[in-house]
């Protein structure tokens, strides 16, 4: 099941980071780059901290096509993405979930301790949207934005509670999914946000 | 003759860090680390993606002196650089063309698969650039400028299509390196360019 | 002892990181990354280089949490920050040195050419502060301020320099540590900096 979102995910990822790219006049190529570290950037980093060689996408070329397919393919249609707004929300937010799972069940995997299980869930959540935000030069909307990292937080201490209080794996990534899926439609139906740390004094 | 063509490579690459540097008005200090991660910084992208360790330059400390000198040198004449606008242009070919074989012979070496032989190839070859144009905080030249990156992948494709077809190493490596050079020299001169993708919604 | 002030540096690093954060208006979770990235990020970029796994947070969850809580402590004080303007730049001049020094160490351990070694010891010292600047989207101060990467030279070079000539271990550290406290507060108190280099030609 994960592994089915995972592609709705990457695709859905990839189609941000193409648009983000439109935002800022790039070509194709560029268009090309920024849909991959949008959609694949995230496991990318994890991997490389983890020191979780072969990286996951240079063994399964097949999504690498996929994620090319998926920004050329935006690129086509960009003028109808603004009516599909909210679908696109709510592939961004299965995205961001089972990106964290996964991230989290790698570095389980690889006997890391909990608190570096939960940052490698939430690098490979939200990496991707940070590297494609500074390729486009723009402060990373992760960090000024409504709950997003936030919710890959909370869906990190669900599986590793759950997994924890030994609940059974796949019933604990439904519940964990379940979790993080209803706090992040909340955030951005009702606009919540964590709070903004302003701070004035010039730069020394 | 590829490593020949390497070392007038980063050397080129160093000086166009140089320059961006010094629009920035950095100091020496910035100056030669741009310079550095525009000459060497690709190669390492490579090889960290792989898992390719130890990375090349730091078995070879007189690349890393090479280029040091060469932002050095590139402060010390740069009221006379305009003058080289074109011998630049041309050196600077080289090095994407050299960068990108030398990406594809060591993803090759390690087994990977053609489709990440492919990125291994443009990613040396142009990856140093997009850190340049990171740390001078602009939105990457290569994925705005006339045909760069699809020279990378021109020369990766036909450095891996002649393999395959059992051409002999170095007339393959002589013949893709041609190819590259007539397309990049094309684009330069009559302003060859991939279609620009413009996005004009505000961003969600 | 090193150890000591390696927890004093990451946590003034935090703080520095947390307050570059707040001049962008970043949210808690903004704040956190940036802490983390500014205080651990040095000798994550150094150990990905070198090779060096696993990376040493991910072994030590203590600094983790520990910079974790400097970030958020740096908000609830935030408005008192400026009265404490001296100290944190002697706080972050500890750090530079400091994590300059572990940078050299480690490469050493692992047989790197001295050059590499004097790389992975500035790496460690500015990387950190490299990744906050380009994540809050400015130039990286270390490239355009008063001497602070030339620190971290004179701190490795002294560092291999004297242990080359066979001084003993701790009094070698002694020594390159205070070599590099006094230019560190020259350059601060009589503000020495490296010439700038400024390139006016436009952008080929």
């Amino acid at each position: 099941m994960l592994s089915t979102i995972y592609i709705i995910a990457i695709t859905a990822e990839a189609m941000t980071g193409a648009l983000a790219a439109g935002r800022r006049n790039m070509d194709l190529f560029g268009v090309m780059v920024i849909a991959f570290l949008t959609a694949l950037g995230g496991g990318t980093v994890r991997d490389i901290v983890l020191g979780h060689y072969p990286i996951g996408w240079t063994q399964h070329p097949e999504y690498i096509w996929l994620v090319l397919s998926a920004g050329l393919f935006t690129v086509l249609i960009a003028r109808f993405m603004h009516r599909f707004g909210k679908i696109f929300l709510i592939l961004d937010a299965f995205g961001l979930i089972a990106f964290t799972l996964i991230g989290c069940e790698v570095a389980l995997g690889m006997g890391y301790h909990p608190t570096v299980v939960i940052m490698a869930g939430m690098t490979t959540g939200i990496a991707g949207g940070v590297l494609r935000d500074i390729l486009c030069s723009r402060v990373p909307v992760v960090f000024r934005h409504e709950l997003y990292a936030s919710v890959a937080l909370l869906v990190a201490l669900s599986y590793l509670g759950l997994g924890e209080l030994g609940v059974q794996h796949d019933i604990n990534v439904l519940m964990s999914f379940a979790l993080g899926l209803v706090i992040r439609l909340c955030a951005i139906y009702r606009g919540w946000r964590l709070p903004v740390f302003s701070y004035r004094q010039p730069i020394d």
